[in-house]
């Protein structure tokens, strides 16, 4: 069985790192259809979704503070000291990433300056389904919180019972998080994005979900609400070269690998061998995962690749653009410095993409898809707004003034020339 | 005639302060038919509607050297230093726009870094029609340099006679674009989203456009591009108390109103009589303008809103988030310290908007319709992304490591678990 690709051309890496292709067509219609029933009838239509979709008739959709004592009472101290610890590592990190405002002066009498501003009212969206993403909680609240946000509304579904996972109300209570709604899916999107008797209207919608959300979160945008980033399946791609351990690097593969059966894993290396004993790695492995059936499907559409130089793995690698990118060769530097696009960078044999995921201090929400060309992973700044200021001294003007006049009158917007004429002759007038 | 609007409750913020309203239905047909055909047929589909929309066959869509030299030719020696000064303002406020590597040590022998990269590929749209928005050119093209972005394409219409304006070719050539091609519209955004033999595909779409380019570059998102910022119709804000200069704030009112018909200008004022004088300055000033028929429309929904406070109207402004915002009070501080939302602010009596638009070095591409609630203009950042790296030591692993296996494990993701596992177990025999 051969499945390493020797050596492929340039013209041949579209095809060979072709993402998988989610067909929206068919969803569109629900989410324009939810979306126009909540923007009408606001809680009224939100409960109907939320009884047809998870299958609750919820007496309240606010979280209770006995809900979040009672799910704060249910999980291990050994377990709250990691989401501890793993927060104060975001915190740490995410906090490093204020920056002082800029201020300048351009040219005597004329200051500009840069300054940023939170984002008053955002949405925080949390999956539920099958496994309690808490983590996620983590990575938007807390660099929402430094950033100084106002209003902060978690939404997130219910289960058939109308519960929300103890994790995930845990972690939301650490962080401060004072509006946590019961509310999931396309109705969540919706209510976020046009505001309900009980849900706020935000600004910003952040966070993972399924297709339906995925969607959702895209005609919000037309909505004028705006969103972190788009969303597509998660992917990891490894460049390991002879050096590399492929136990682990078969450990991370498979990591990815059972996030969903759309999941991409990609392995590039310069030896044949690398490949060869990964695979078998991934063999072993996955034997003993819970997620067997997952990884095996997500399984077959990874893509060994067999490179002829490090060069030509940095330009493979940039074309794709991955989310997820870990390198362990003995030329690491020289990968660090190439990197253009990649979500976020993983070096060396003892940092796995779960570090990332959970703990070390970065953020897990990331641009899949090729996004990485031109979106960065949620940050600090993704809660900021940058806003410029300028104060110009009448010398400034009287240095500047022409030279807008004359622009202006070539744009052929004599308003805007007048605005500076009418006040350098004022300047000339009082100097009479 | 009664117009102005005093002490408005909050409750009526909402109508008075209403944006002008686009129907984009009829647009986005033709936006749909012409992104299917561009990326169907590429060249000969952009060439089709540039003969439809354009009236104009070209024999080539690049705009050639002679054509960049004759334009230089024809602009006159003032013209030319005008963009020179402007340009060395904007690379000065936007070259200080640079950030430093963001490089942490969370806890002991755990690395994270941020740095960023440029994008590699963008389109810069600038729009073509009566007037040349030269000055568009400075505000996307200063900064994409000094992000370092490789491949920068300048798309604009040409008029009937197959030409573009001499100051657009001049300000491109001086900025050092080497890319610009004729093609404007949609069929310029549908180039610039799929890549055809002579317009390169692009990451992310830049530029102001009439509701067409508008439209388009939403579309555009929905193919994996991402834009500057959605837009709206332009829009000012004046914040104005008894010591502002009435005729000053009236000539910065009309140099918003004369941008377009749907235009708006918002006064807000403490002071009644300022209200009055400054109207009776725009009757006055009106009179002499060349584009007195856009005015006298956009003026028809100029909003005068007299409040009673400062702290009323810090409240009103952000509430309505105006993309530029003038400030002339004696209590300047405060309202800057309480700015929310707002594009780009103007501060005192001799810092028209005029000048932001042309030449003090603040960008221009700024946030309308109230998406400067969650967006920035455009700025340096804009045509950045950023990247996380971590690193993380055996010692490092083996701290972190049990938080990172418990909250996998809690999440369900026992592959996640099993990547730090395979390698403690291994850090463990090692040691043996």
């Amino acid at each position: 069985m051969e499945t390493i690709i020797k050596y492929p051309p340039q013209s041949t890496w579209e095809s060979i790192l072709q993402r998988p292709t989610q067909s929206v067509e068919a969803i569109e219609s629900i989410v324009n259809e939810v979306f126009l029933a909540v923007k009408q009838n606001g809680d009224t239509a939100v409960a109907q979704y939320t009884k047809r979709f998870d299958k609750v008739n919820l007496e309240s959709v606010f979280v209770s503070h006995e809900e979040i004592e009672t799910a704060s009472d249910a999980i291990s101290e050994d377990l709250k000291l990691a989401i501890q610890q793993a927060k104060s590592n975001i915190e740490v990190f995410h906090s490093a990433q204020k920056t002082a405002k800029v201020d300048v002066e351009t040219q005597p009498g004329v200051r500009c300056w840069q300054q940023k501003r939170p984002i008053e009212t955002v949405g925080l969206y949390i999956p539920g389904g099958t496994a309690p993403l808490f983590s996620t909680v983590l990575m938007l609240a807390v660099p929402a919180t430094i950033a100084g946000c106002n209003n902060i509304v978690l939404c997130t579904p219910p289960n058939s019972e109308g519960v929300i996972a103890n994790e995930i109300l845990y972690t939301a209570a650490l962080c401060g998080i004072k509006t946590i709604i019961k509310v999931g899916g396309i109705q969540a999107i919706a209510g976020l994005t046009f505001g309900t008797s009980s849900i706020p209207k935000v600004s910003k919608i952040f966070g993972p979900g399924n297709q339906y959300v995925t969607v959702a979160k895209q005609l919000a945008t037309k909505f004028g609400v705006a969103i972190d980033m788009p969303a597509g399946p998660s992917e990891l791609l490894v460049m390991a070269d002879k050096t590399a351990n492929p136990a682990f690097v078969a450990s991370d593969l498979l990591s990815q690998a059972e996030h969903g059966i759309d999941s991409q894993v990609i392995l590039v290396s310069t030896d044949e061998n690398m490949l060869l004993e990964t695979e078998n790695q991934i063999r072993i492995q996955t034997q003993n995962l819970d997620r067997k059936p997952i990884i095996e499907k997500a399984l077959e559409n990874k893509k060994l690749i067999l490179v002829k130089s490090d060069q030509d793995a940095v330009d493979l690698i940039n074309y794709y653009g991955p989310e997820h990118y870990i390198i362990c060769t003995d030329n690491n530097p020289f990968f660090i410095e190439n990197v253009i696009n990649a979500g976020s960078v993983f070096i060396g044999a003892y940092t796995p993409e779960s570090a990332g995921d959970y703990a070390s201090g970065t953020n897990h929400t990331l641009p899949t898809n090729g996004y990485a060309k031109a979106y960065s992973g949620v940050n600090l700044d993704s809660f900021l707004k940058n806003i410029t200021f300028q104060e110009i001294t009448k010398e400034g003007l009287e240095t500047i003034g022409t030279t807008i006049e004359l622009m202006a009158e070539a744009e052929g917007l004599m308003a805007h020339k007048n605005a500076v004429t009418i006040r350098l002759k004022s300047i000339v007038d009082e100097s009479k």
